[in-house]
């Protein structure tokens, strides 16, 4: 089975939830119901791994994680996954990382967000003229940035070739959206049971 | 402000979510709602942090953690949370992690477990004639290990001295369940608005 390669992009100042909803979700999706099939890899269709510019990240709360690749040694992406944070900020003025996504955005089969990591994606000018969220404390912030981007604030998931989510564990709904779209509703909605999370 | 010294146990194995989504509810709560207040620790009423026996551990999917303290040297602990996971297997045979909780537990505040962490405390006796649940799949070795203890198979969150609460997802409700009751409704729910997680 070819397995998805999954990158979630860390960086100092990455909000926890962001990046560890996403993570879980698609590092225990499995083909195959089940607790037992979570034991092993062999009915995983995706490949997660975690990328960052430094050998060691900490994000918010103090949670300090050694990250898997670096950004010019990791494996090839089909889904790269930009979580938020207070941490986005800084990046948003970080042309080195900006052109490190735009260059990996336009390889990737799927661009996503979770909360301000779409704040990033539109100042890299990846969601000119199209639908967007991010967490709700930076919509407006969304639209200063682009105002090509129309900016859909009732909705967790926005689907307009880049995916974004709103805020925190919203990144969770989009990382089961997208398991569904890849593997269909059964895969999906086991997973969200397996990991008693509740859909909406 | 008296800050509650929140401590969340890491080892090998530990599921990602079970960990993280605790450590994300304790560690954003403000007693000042907005998004303001996240930038700084001036109302944050938990003081969060994570103590393992070994210098770096690595969560389910591969994730590598260093942990903020280590058995001997971390700070005093009011609340202690048990995640679970795969890697609570090998801790049911390991005296020195059963002798290190039922030592922090005879002085903890409150001890509360996710997942399958309800298995660890079950082993180390903690859970003795109590109601306790724990992840849907390991319902039936909860009985098994000590048979004194009342099964609740449809609860998210069970409260009976002990907190402990179903699979993965739901440790995100027990956290937020906890802040309720140190700190009314008002702050739980603007905390879970903040994180964008529906309680239930």
């Amino acid at each position: 089975m070819k397995r998805r390669q999954t990158a979630i992009l860390l960086f100092d100042g990455v909000e926890l939830l962001d990046f560890a909803g996403p993570f879980e979700v698609f590092s225990r999706t499995r083909l195959t119901p089940g607790v037992e099939s979570r034991r092993t890899d062999d009915t995983a269709p995706f490949r997660v791994f975690t990328v960052a510019r430094t050998a060691q990240i900490t994000a918010t709360g103090g949670v300090r994680i050694l990250p898997d690749f670096r950004f010019d040694d990791h494996p090839a992406i089909d889904l790269l996954v930009v979580p938020g944070g207070f941490g986005t900020r800084p990046l948003l003025e970080d042309e080195t990382m900006l052109d490190w996504i735009r260059d990996r955005a336009a390889r990737v089969e799927q661009l996503t967000s979770v909360c301000t990591g779409a704040l990033v994606l539109a100042r890299a000018g990846l969601l000119q003229g199209r639908r967007a969220t991010t967490h709700w404390g930076a919509l407006d912030l969304l639209a200063a940035i682009d105002p090509t981007v129309t900016v859909e604030r009732e909705r967790r998931v926005v689907h307009d070739r880049v995916i974004t989510s709103a805020g925190v564990a919203a990144g969770i709904d989009m990382a089961l959206d997208i398991v569904e779209r890849l593997h269909g509703r059964a895969v999906a909605d086991e997973t969200a049971r397996y990991i008693e999370f509740q859909r909406r």
